[in-house]
């Protein structure tokens, strides 16, 4: 048993993925924040023109950023206990919330100063759509992995569809995220757009680097060889489990 | 040997769901056909205008319904040889490759009539990437899977990065549907899409419905137990093989 709870050495490639991943991450947000500083007059909360940045800025570091690395950690932690693990997991969602909570009222409360219409595009209804539903998986998540009364079997059960749905939201914020580029574009430069202006080729570069944070990011987290090892205790805790009901395999203990 | 080869039985959900795919994939093709007969004027070649509306409906049709559609084939066809589902797969992508080729002429005959330019959107940025990945990939899983020099190694090697591209180009696929459809709102009805007019709204729940899609496909390609069980004669030859080289497991053989 021992020997089983010895972690597996990782293949090199796991490294350098990571490292890419958060390269790309954070080439998202200095090519977002330089398209807000440079083309569209920086961040103000107190400004009828300039809140409208914020929301880019807040919906790309909480729904993009934050909440992709909230996906990676058990397999960047995997020697660290599970529990802190879990709770960076769950601390890293929180904060993505949070700060996309920030974009949302800066969207809103800028339609309102201008008597703009609210949640009519797609870009909108595929926002909301993945916001609601990200509150629910975070919510979830809480009652099922940190509450003490709930079973291993149940926990067992529910953990493959948090983790499809984790990821089904994160790739539905990105596409939602590129939805957002266009509609600014369309709205601000449509007539200079087609003429290759800087603004508009930069913006495009910001949809690309997002696909690929989003394409490392998946590789990563669907790689098989690269899953968490279970840590001793958790095998004993799981065979015990297992002699007692005969259930499923210790690999899918959460 | 013989008890292995016996198919296992699927749980039910596998069928509601494969079922609520193609429905979900149907509706797709009829909303549009909706929204272009109904508000765009329909579709015809040897027009200057409609010739337009023929580049959504093959896009879709080609790389979203037949490339979705051809990637749950190895699990639909779980009982047919394993050579003859090979063959489909590789067929359905050919007809989606052509498919959206003749999508391709005519948004490019379109822009060439009225003298617009090309590939400045993000959306023309994200479909041309999957659009050349995809004929990459379908000349790369020809030579590897079909072309009868490569050993069984280098196939199984390959086939878990051939999985991984294949359902990345399929969501990028669609990610690109969703910046077409709002590209095309923006373009067409953008003073009257912030009142909900029914164009808008048809469009953005077509947008949902391909979202719907994308995610169903997603949860059918990505649940472990209902992967494709090898056969016999796999299981032959991969033993045989492991004998020989004490290579992968049997599971792993394309």
């Amino acid at each position: 048993m021992e020997d089983l709870a010895v972690p597996a050495p990782l293949s090199g490639g796991f490294t350098y993925l990571v490292a890419a991943s958060q390269t790309l991450g954070l080439a998202v947000i200095l090519v977002l924040g330089a398209w807000m500083g440079v083309y569209r007059g920086g961040i103000a909360w107190e400004s009828s023109e300039l809140q409208f940045n914020v929301h880019p800025l807040c919906m790309v570091v909480g729904m993009v950023f934050l909440q992709g690395d909230a996906l990676l950690v058990y397999r960047v932690f995997r020697n660290e206990s599970k529990r802190s693990t879990k709770i960076l997991h769950g601390l890293l969602h929180a904060l993505a919330l949070v700060i996309a909570l920030v974009g949302l009222i800066a969207v809103f409360e800028y339609h309102k100063k201008k008597s703009f219409p609210n949640m009519y595009s797609l870009h909108s209804w595929c926002g909301i759509a993945a916001f609601s539903f990200y509150v629910l998986q975070w919510l979830l998540g809480l009652v099922f992995f940190l509450c003490p009364g709930v079973s291993f079997s149940v926990r067992s059960r529910y953990k493959p569809h948090h983790m499809f749905f984790g990821v089904f939201l994160f790739i539905l914020s990105l596409a939602t995220a590129l939805l957002g580029i266009l509609e600014l574009l369309l709205f601000k430069i449509r007539d200079s757009y087609s003429a290759f202006v800087p603004e508009g080729v930069l913006a495009n570069i910001l949809g690309l680097l997002l696909v690929a944070f989003g394409a490392v990011l998946a590789y990563i987290l669907t790689r098989d060889e690269w899953q968490r090892p279970p840590l001793a205790e958790e095998l004993a805790l799981s065979m015990d489990f297992k002699t007692l009901t005969e259930g499923d395999s210790p690999a899918a203990s959460h």
